[in-house]
């Protein structure tokens, strides 16, 4: 049975970022919103309007700059000159003053810039329940406009900024022919990134109108970004955006070759998960629809007994085999096939002999695939999930959002 | 607004046990089927027919032994001589020769009591995927049926001899006139019990029918042993019996008295999560249904991230309150409220000032409340979970099942 999406491919170092697309500025700048001193201002300007779209977390506790960057791309039906993030603080739980305050944020820069202000976007991350220290803010976004470059480097300042938890900068691209994409992200969170904020950026210089840039991302985001983020389980402040220069004609391949670009960014995401000293792709197969596959998907990967089993390098088919005999939508379970880094472990109702050892030794990798395969139909689906070690205790007993 | 659900009563010792209820005998022996020699064979008979109502796992993978006793109960509306329990082997995944192996259990009681095969039941727990070593298994058998004794003793064999992982023994019972209610289980996963099958014998002398007992076992396990299971996280062998034996006029208040009993079991399986230092009693009130209730009290109680903070003593309303506004049939989030220890943390979109400190002094109990209040109707649900720390990661990563 042939796999739906191939593997991430390894991509080497990045050598070039968002500035590298053709008519984006960047910078990243410390403003002093976050105590370590880190950069915590980030802003990314145009030359002229973007098409974006936009993705936005579903939380009914959506953070005031994901209500006001929803409005504004909106109302632009897709246009946008600058976005500027801050980290450090999610201005979410804010109330009223929060709102005000991702406003005069985009006013800010609107203003700097010679924009609408509907043409700004605006992201936060960082502690929520705090309103954002504006002074800090101002003159942050002042310092940005400032530093507004072309170079790689102000590309990485950018990258700089959003970060909070994270382990270790997020970055991804490829050029083909005279066209970038390129993208960086953050997040250090996993399935239930609540409080753990994903922000993703990917831009790229390909001349395409807002409704392909809508329906290219949708595709997108559920191979990459959806596939790490178990559906419904968002943060206050999650966003993704895809937006495009409009420089350069788009090569034909281009939505193929801008896949594995989210796709890696994602990976590096589940990678970066609290303590996680893995990630594994739990692909279903066969299943009687995308939905029933989806969910299936979701019931293994979340499941705190499978991860904790991934980490332990153990191979575990009762803990896996286990979860999808939970999905009620399953109709033959009896026909149900587990294979671990490509063995068979799991058929017909019964373990399949193999050997544990050298099962338990393949998994010690940093990537691991986990497939579920059933004779239901032709519905897949495709997660990406942290482990859970002691690591991911530590973190998240210890840390105070 | 009130609870509905009172808290858990502190039982005092447990001065009796299963075979404190008049018309029982009860017996646990070692047989061998678990490696460290601990006994793994129990067996309950009683006089004459109970009348019992029983409920499994819906898991698609149920063991030969819950289909069995499914039928079984199904073929003699409920009359039930005896049940035989083996622990160290849950016989699941074990295909054709499993299904043999439960049944000739049975055989091999109803022969010695001298009853219709159908009024045998069987419960296995322990490892999966691997067949009985059914010499053992007969052996056991013929022990326990020469070991039957009414003594307080031969319960707390019994006892014994259903247990696996647990770290205690869990028993529970009250007296009410001369009626007897008492109950003993066993299981130290949580609320993902996968592998970590929960069995649960409550036994009582009241003298109520079949038609009684059901309504009434469906009653108290929804506040009792599907309060710490979240719904369709079941294990393949997960059994509830509600026995009674019919000696002695059932009191008014019978189910009211029982109620606590099988809530105090449940509350012990979640004490004993793997690695737990206390049971979360989420309450959820002011749901649009109960239906919707269940569903958020689910969402925050299964989440790594609210557990690891329960874990830590964090009062982290970040993450109780997302977990919240990730259920989409919430329809006001805005006026959520939430306790924890009875302390406001949450109100109107905005974290209420507190005490840090001294919320998370209130939070190192092994016994803790979080209340999430919705203005959206009157559905109310309560579910109990662990929290999950160091330990929870050691066990289950080094646990191979």
């Amino acid at each position: 049975m042939s796999i739906p999406v191939p593997p991430v491919p390894a991509f080497p170092p990045v050598p070039f970022t968002l500035t590298s697309v053709k008519g984006l500025r960047a910078a990243g700048v410390r403003a002093g919103i976050k105590p370590s001193g880190n950069p915590d201002v980030a802003l990314l300007v145009s030359d002229g309007p973007m098409t974006c779209a936009g993705l936005f977390t579903q939380n009914h506790f959506a953070a005031a700059p994901v209500l006001l960057s929803r409005r504004h791309l909106a109302a632009t039906g897709g246009l946008v000159r600058a976005v500027v993030v801050n980290s450090g603080n999610a201005n979410a739980c804010t109330g009223v003053q929060g709102e005000h305050d991702a406003l005069e944020m985009c006013q800010r820069v609107a203003a700097a810039v010679g924009c609408p202000v509907e043409q700004v976007l605006v992201c936060s991350t960082g502690v929520i329940g705090v309103k954002l220290p504006m002074e800090k803010v101002r003159a942050g976004i002042d310092a940005a406009i400032a530093a507004l470059s072309t170079d790689v480097e102000a590309g990485r300042q950018f990258l700089s900024a959003i970060m909070t938890t994270d382990a270790f900068p997020k970055e991804a691209g490829v050029r083909v022919g005279d066209a970038t994409m390129a993208g960086v992200c953050k997040g250090a969170g996993m399935i239930q990134p609540d409080m753990a904020t994903m922000l993703a950026f990917v831009a790229t210089d390909v001349d395409v109108g807002a409704d392909t840039l809508r329906a290219v991302m949708a595709r997108i985001a559920n191979t990459s970004f959806n596939a790490v983020h178990v559906d419904t389980h968002t943060s206050t402040n999650d966003t993704f955006l895809l937006l495009t220069t409009r420089k350069v004609p788009a090569p034909a391949d281009w939505e193929q070759r801008l896949e594995p670009v989210a796709r890696r960014l994602a990976w590096l995401i589940a990678r970066d998960g609290e303590g996680a000293t893995k990630v594994t792709t739990v692909r279903v197969l066969g299943a009687s629809s995308d939905a029933v596959a989806k969910r299936i998907a979701r019931h293994v990967a979340a499941s705190a007994l499978v991860r904790t089993a991934l980490f332990g390098n153990d191979p575990n088919w009762g803990r896996f085999v286990s979860q999808v005999g939970n999905v009620a939508e399953v109709k033959a379970p009896q026909k149900l096939l587990c294979r671990l880094q490509g063995i068979e472990v799991f058929r017909a109702g019964e373990p399949t002999p193999f050997d544990r050892a050298a099962a338990s030794k393949a998994m010690a990798r940093e990537d691991v695939s986990l497939e579920i395969v059933l004779d239901e139909g032709q519905g897949h689906a495709v997660l990406m999930t942290s482990d859970l070690g002691y690591r991911y205790v530590q973190v998240n007993a210890e840390y105070t959002t």
